[in-house]
């Protein structure tokens, strides 16, 4: 058995895990499902009923993992050796971008999405400002700063990354030189390219089936 | 001066991250203001222009962590003796409830109070689900487990215990055995009194001044 059960729709946030799964060189084998074969049984394994969901094989338990953002950063965690970790003086900027793109970021992201509008008197209780002003956050430090922990890739460049690989491609993220710019850097990775053309593979064949 | 310099509104998510310090006995001093007193230089610190904001000064650098949830796993990081961050067996659930509180169930709770709707055909962009299931998958959580890592208190405790605690006083989150038996546990703790005595202090003198 592998060290690692990976379950994921090709067609979802699952590519963002399944980077990182090769980021990190993990040993694992996949659950591929399109929602409407996902087994009942999957929400035992996670009550959300949501992909991606790891599951780690180790020392005679099985730890699940969810969220995309700790399933990246568990990943560097089980692999200290792949240097995908940061360093000392790194920390503060990584785990900052790291809940910062998934929480008030996604939230943002996904509240333009959907038309939703903070009503007035409210906006305190909205952590995220608006999407103008989270975009501007992360504009002003990937204008100062090549990745998102500093002067090299780490894992959390894998989940931030993502929200702009994604966010400019469907057009919920507006274009800006410096996000482009990190798309084009990060995008680049073998593992990146490796991750997505097994999704690509599998996607093209469920087309075709 | 102070190992860490900590920015607050006495009545915020400042409340969150001052626990952490006093479980991680930082070395920190605050700077506290209210929302009409916030200094247009806090704006070059955190682009959000949000609290809470720490900055760490350390070896020559200044390092500046914002959202709550990275600023108390940076505090469990930067004091390692205090016990507070997972080991090897508690990593997984320890990140995984760490990400699933500042993502979908902050979304969830903040969706409901601003009445906001996932509009039909798009329940799979949302990826918190609905406030009902976010709170069902940590209610089967609570129910096994006294602490979010396990058996034991770490720092990701104060971080989604937080929200128990404020989403059960403002009614947010509804009263569940799990969730009450929960928030009973962690509000003993001699930090969390001790935070909670300052934010008090300086909410009682700003109503009398």
């Amino acid at each position: 058995m592998a060290e690692f059960t990976f379950y994921t729709v090709a067609m979802s946030r699952g590519q963002i895990a399944r980077w990182a799964l090769h980021e990190a060189g993990a040993d694992y084998e996949h659950v591929v499902f399109d929602w409407a074969t996902r087994p009942d049984t999957f929400k035992t394994i996670n009550p959300m009923n949501k992909v991606p969901t790891l599951v780690h094989h180790h020392d005679g338990h099985d730890h699940v993992i969810t969220e995309c953002a700790a399933i990246n950063h568990y990943l560097a965690e089980t692999h200290p050796d792949k240097g995908l970790l940061p360093d000392v003086h790194e920390k503060a900027s990584y785990f900052r971008w790291l809940f910062f793109a998934a929480g008030p970021l996604e939230q943002a992201v996904v509240g333009k999405a959907m038309g939703w509008e903070v009503p007035e008197g409210k906006t305190g209780m909205a952590g995220f400002g608006s999407l103008g002003l989270a975009l501007d956050a992360l504009d002003g430090w990937l204008s100062a700063n090549d990745f998102i922990a500093g002067s090299r890739f780490t894992m959390a460049d894998t989940y931030v990354g993502s929200q702009f690989v994604w966010g400019l491609r469907f057009g919920s993220i507006p274009e800006r030189p410096s996000f482009r710019a990190y798309v084009d850097r990060i995008t680049q990775r073998t593992a990146y390219i490796e991750a997505n053309a097994i999704d690509a593979a599998i996607i093209k064949a469920a087309q075709e089936g």
